[in-house]
């Protein structure tokens, strides 16, 4: 085993220590979040840091980047108080990834990527289309994270739009039919292949 | 699409929307905890909410379950202020997935699911000896979700082992070539396959 120090993380190149350090926590969730200003520009970016934070109330969690960084996606989050989560298939990971490219705020991220924005009564944010996945969330709580100037941002979600394909009958998902992906570090995708379930364990 | 209303997913039995929910966000990371109390019970458990939540500091979070609920991981770490996030490969799924299971604090689940517990010099808690990727951790923050009475603790590495062969040029971690599993749902165990890795995207 290779044994990294503190001192030794620290002294990695900035971007050696960005790709050690993503890798450590293994397999990401990969999801678009979808969202719109209050005047109306639509935006689109890929988030590999969301996370099941509870089914009663159905809540999600995402992180994001230092608040300090304009993030145009938490700002219309705050404007408007809702947004969408959108799964990435495997035919979606080159528009996906191209979506963390830093467009300016009047860019649709939609157009310029290639994916299609999807309205619907239930929400203002706009869903991708695309995807077999999608929630749509109204915004709960924000916690700021002091060590590292993050924010963890937490939605309940409202409403959620499934492909019929993908639900199993005891309503769980298919994730593997759906081709979902999955990332590792900052930029590898990887698809998935079940090799068990297993029932809730006992003693 | 299907679509689920909030009432809808209200309404579903109590299992089927831990099913659905838990689904949703697609394929959360697999990591084993290992802590131990102040009087010297080891404890080792899986979670599937373990997020990076920066690179500089390196900082790792997870989310755990109402405070309400005793919970041997979290009240190991307030007590010691130090724990271990160790990943879990193909040939461990069995071992962790019952390590679920609830143990009283006083029994070690290492050695009742049959995974080694390692001390090492530099953190008082046991790593899991079979992991290819183990980090050390010092407790930094805990945040408390009103919203469902969660709680997100945040830690920072001092130190990380990871087995040689996946360690690329470039820092980042083959999770494929570790074996490292990745789990949709509760209790959908998968093994993943690179598809690609991109560049930083830019316009």
């Amino acid at each position: 085993m290779q044994h990294f120090t503190r001192a030794d993380i620290d002294n990695l190149h900035k971007y050696e220590r960005i790709q050690l350090i993503n890798s450590c926590p293994g397999f990401k969730s990969a999801n678009l979040i979808g969202t719109i200003s209050a005047n109306g520009n639509e935006n689109c970016a890929i988030f590999s840091s969301v996370i099941h934070m509870g089914s009663n109330p159905p809540m999600i969690g995402y992180l994001t980047r230092p608040a300090r960084v304009e993030r145009n996606t938490f700002t219309n989050i705050k404007e408007t108080g809702f947004y969408t989560i959108n799964a990435i298939t495997k035919s979606m990971i080159e528009a996906a990834h191209q979506s963390s490219a830093k467009y300016p705020a009047d860019v649709s991220e939609f157009e310029a990527v290639g994916l299609k924005s999807q309205y619907r009564d239930c929400c203002p944010a706009p869903f991708v289309a695309e995807s077999p996945i999608s929630m749509a969330l109204k915004l709960v709580e924000s916690h700021h994270i002091q060590a590292n100037d993050t924010i963890l941002i937490v939605g309940e979600i409202t409403d959620l739009f499934i492909n019929e394909d993908i639900l199993r009958d005891d309503k769980s998902l298919n994730l593997q039919e759906a081709d979902i992906v999955t990332i590792g570090g900052v930029d590898a995708y990887h698809s998935a292949e079940l090799i068990q379930r297993f029932e809730h364990a006992t003693l």
